[in-house]
C-alpha cells in the first residue's frame, strides 16, 4: 500500500539529482552507514547527510542511529507511490485508445 | 522497447514540477492542442511551450504541427524508461531480500 504521507512531487523533485539517484542505487543493493555511503560518492559527509533528508522526506530512503552509527535503508513507499502514479496514468491512455479501437472495429463492421 | 535516448534523470526532474506533472495527466486522458492545455491550467500559452520542450526533450510528450494548430499527445518512451529505473531498483533489493531469507532458513535447518 502507498503511504499516503509520500507527496509523489517530492519523489520526482527528489530522484532529479544525479547524487541522489546515486545513493539509491547504491542502498538498492543493501544498508550502508553515512560514511560508507559517502566515500563511493566522493562527496562531503554534510552533502550526503543533506541528501539523506530530501530522500527520506519523500519516502525513499529511511535511517536508523545506532550509537554512534547512522545506518541509511531503502523504503518502499516512495517507490510504491512513484509506480502508482506512473500506473494511474498508463491506465487512462490504455482505456482511452481500448475505446478507439472498440470504435474502430464498430465503424469496421458496419462498412 | 525504453528509447535509449531517453535519459531517465530528465524524466524525474520533468515531472518535479507539479504544472508539468498537470499536463502529463490531462494528456493522459487524450491529445490535445496547445491553446486547450494552457486554459484550465491557467498559464500562458508561452509557459506552456516551455514546459511542454522540457517534456518532449525528456521522451513524455510529442507534439505535431498541422496548420496553425500544435496537438500534443503522451509519448511512452519517458514512462517506459522510469519504469525500467523502478523495476532494476526493486529487482536487486529483493533478490537481496531473497538472498537474506535463504540464509535464515539455511541457519533455521542447523539447528
Amino acid at each position: 500500500m502507498p503511504n499516503p504521507k509520500v507527496n509523489v512531487g517530492r519523489v520526482f523533485h527528489a530522484l532529479g539529482d544525479p547524487t541522489r539517484r546515486a545513493i539509491v542505487e547504491k542502498l538498492s543493493e543493501g544498508p550502508l552507514s553515512v560514511s560508507r555511503l559517502a566515500t563511493p560518492l566522493d562527496i562531503t559527509l554534510t552533502a550526503v547527510v543533506q541528501h539523506l533528508q530530501v530522500l527520506e522526506e519523500s519516502g525513499l530512503v529511511r535511517t536508523e542511529k545506532t550509537g554512534r552509527v547512522r545506518t541509511c535503508r531503502i523504503e518502499t513507499a516512495g517507490f510504491s507511490a512513484l509506480e502508482k502514479w506512473i500506473r494511474d496514468r498508463r491506465s487512462m491512455w490504455e482505456r482511452r485508445l481500448d475505446r478507439l479501437g472498440d470504435l474502430l472495429a464498430e465503424s469496421g463492421e458496419g462498412e
